[in-house]
C-alpha cells in the first residue's frame, strides 16, 4: 500500500455546490465564501460559471464575483465554461483556467446538454483553440463513469474513450464524476484501471458523490489507484437533482478529515475550512451536510 | 487485492440501536424489527440485553422479545451480557449466543462501566464458565479501539491486550468498536495488523461508527486486510445524525449496498432491508439514517 504523500483537493462548493440553489444568493455571500476558503489554505477553487443565465440562473453573476474576490497568490480560481461564448466572458473576466464537461453516458448528454457525446466533444474544438492561444489552461469532466440514472451501467471502455478524447484534445486534467453516486470502491478501481490505459494516473481526478454514502470508500480505493486530485464540496453543498433530501457532492470536510487521518498533505486547516462550510449552510439556510462538521459542532 | 467472497453481517439495531431510545417502544414493534430483519436475510441479530433496567430500560423486556420472535433456522439470536447475572436471564430466556464487552481504554472503562479493563475482565472468567457449561458461544467486544473521548488516541498495543484477553478466555470472535467513529482507513489497517499478531484475522470483526463519516472506507480498508465480519444497525439506529451525542453506528443498508458492489455475498436482500429500516425509523418517527434508504426512496 503506497499512497500519495500530498492530494490537491478540487474544492467546487461555490459553482456545483451552489448553482442548483433555488433562493436567490448575494454576490457578497459568494466572494465571503471564496475568500473563507482560499483563507482555510484550498488551492483551487471552482468560482462559478459561465453559462446562459437562462439555463443557470444562480451563476449569472460570476464575472462579479471574480472581479470581487481577493486572488490569493498560488491559488487557481477556475471557471466552468461549456462553450466558445463562455469561454470569452471567462476570459474577458480575467480567469485563467476553465473546466469543460462531456458525459460517458449517451442518454445522460442528450437529456442534460442536449446533444450527443460526440457532437458535446466536436463543440470544444474551436474552445481549446481559443482557450490555447489566451494561455487559459482546461480541465475536462466527464460525468456518470460509475452509473447513469437512464442506462444504468456504464462501460469503463466508453469513460476510457471520451476521458481519452477530452485529454488528447488538450485537457490538462480528467475528473472522472460518479454523477450519481452509485459507484464501489471495487468498481472505481477497475474504472481507473481501464481508463489509466488511455489517461496517465496522474492526469486523472476523482468526483465522487455521496448520495449512497460511498464517496469516501471509493477515495480511499481511488489513492490505492494512485489518484492524488480529489473534488469535494464544502458544506456538501450541491447535490444530485435525481436524488431529493440525499447528499451529493462529497463534503470536502469529510475528505480533508480522511486525508489528514491518512496523514497525506493538503495544506488545508479543518477548523477553518469546518467554520467556512457552517458559515454557507447558515446564508443558505440548511443543515450542514457534513458529518465531520456535524459531529465536531455536537462535540464542542 | 484480494476481499472476501462471503461476509457476514451483525445486526446490531435491535441492541445498539435501540438502547439509548427514551421513547418507549413496544415489545410487538421489537419483535416486528427483529422478524423484518431475518425475513431479509441477516443471519445474526443482536437482539437484546441483560442488563439492568435501572440503567437501560428500554431493554428491560429483552426476555420477552427473545420469547417473541420466530427463531428462523440458520439465524444467530443474541444478547448482550455484560455479567454472571445477566448471562444467567439470557440463559433461562433460551438465548444461546451472548456478547460482553470491554473497553481498550482505562479512562472509558472507569466511566462508562466504573471498573478498570483488568476489573472487567476478571468479571468475565465466571461468566465464561458457566456460558461453556450450558453451550452457550460468548463473543467479545472491544471499544475505543480507534480514540477514546477522554483519552484520545489508543495505542493499538493497548487494543491487543484486550482483545487477546477475551480471545484467550473464550470468546470465539473479537469485534473491534470504533466507538466515537474518529477511526481513518490508514490507522484501521495499522490496528488490524498488530491485534492479528494476538487474534487470528478470521476471529476478527470490525464495529464501524459513522460519526465522522469515516465508516465505510474503514469497513473497505478492513476487508482489505482480511476482516469478513461486521456489525451494522439498520437505518443507522443509535446514531441520528441531526442529534447531538449521536452514537453514529453505520447503517446496514449502506454497508450491505458497498458489499453488493463488491460482489460479496451476504445472503441478504437490499430491498427487504430497506423496508426493515423505513419501518422501525416510522415506529421512531425519526428520518432514516441511512443514505442508501433515502437515495432509493427519493428515486422511487
Amino acid at each position: 500500500m503506497s499512497l500519495p504523500k500530498h492530494v490537491r483537493l478540487v474544492e467546487v462548493g461555490p459553482r456545483d455546490g451552489l448553482q442548483n440553489e433555488k433562493q436567490p444568493i448575494s454576490t457578497a455571500d459568494k466572494v465571503r465564501l471564496v475568500n473563507d476558503l482560499s483563507a482555510a489554505g484550498v488551492q483551487y477553487i471552482e468560482v462559478g460559471s459561465f453559462v446562459s443565465p437562462k439555463w443557470v440562473p444562480q451563476m449569472a453573476g460570476s464575472a462579479e464575483v471574480f472581479a470581487q474576490i481577493e486572488q490569493k497568490p498560488g491559488v487557481t480560481y477556475a471557471a466552468l465554461a461549456p462553450n466558445l461564448q463562455g469561454l470569452e466572458a471567462a476570459i474577458a473576466a480575467g480567469v485563467s483556467e476553465v473546466a469543460v464537461f462531456a458525459a460517458a453516458s449517451q442518454a445522460f448528454s442528450q437529456r442534460n446538454i442536449n446533444c450527443s457525446i460526440e457532437q458535446s466533444l466536436a463543440r470544444f474544438v474551436p474552445l481549446m483553440e481559443v482557450a490555447r492561444a489566451n494561455g487559459v489552461q482546461v480541465r475536462g469532466y466527464v460525468s456518470c463513469v460509475l452509473g447513469c440514472p437512464y442506462e444504468g451501467e456504464v462501460d469503463p471502455a466508453a469513460v476510457a474513450h471520451v476521458a481519452r478524447e477530452l485529454f488528447n484534445m488538450g485537457c490538462y486534467e480528467i475528473s472522472l464524476g460518479d454523477t450519481i453516486g452509485t459507484g464501489t470502491p471495487g468498481k472505481t478501481r477497475q474504472l481507473i484501471e481501464v481508463v489509466s490505459r488511455d489517461v496517465p494516473r496522474d492526469k486523472l481526478a476523482g468526483h465522487f458523490h455521496d448520495t449512497y454514502g460511498q464517496a469516501l470508500a471509493n477515495i480511499y480505493a481511488s489513492l490505492l489507484e494512485g489518484l492524488c486530485v480529489f473534488d469535494s464540496s464544502v458544506a456538501g453543498l450541491g447535490g444530485c437533482p435525481y436524488a431529493k433530501g440525499a447528499s451529493g457532492n462529497v463534503a470536502s470536510e469529510d475528505v480533508l478529515y480522511m486525508l489528514d487521518g491518512l496523514g497525506i498533505n493538503t495544506g488545508i486547516d479543518l477548523t477553518a475550512l469546518v467554520a467556512a462550510g457552517q458559515r454557507i449552510s447558515d446564508v443558505l439556510g440548511r443543515p450542514n451536510a457534513s458529518r465531520v462538521a456535524r459531529a465536531r459542532q455536537s462535540a464542542g
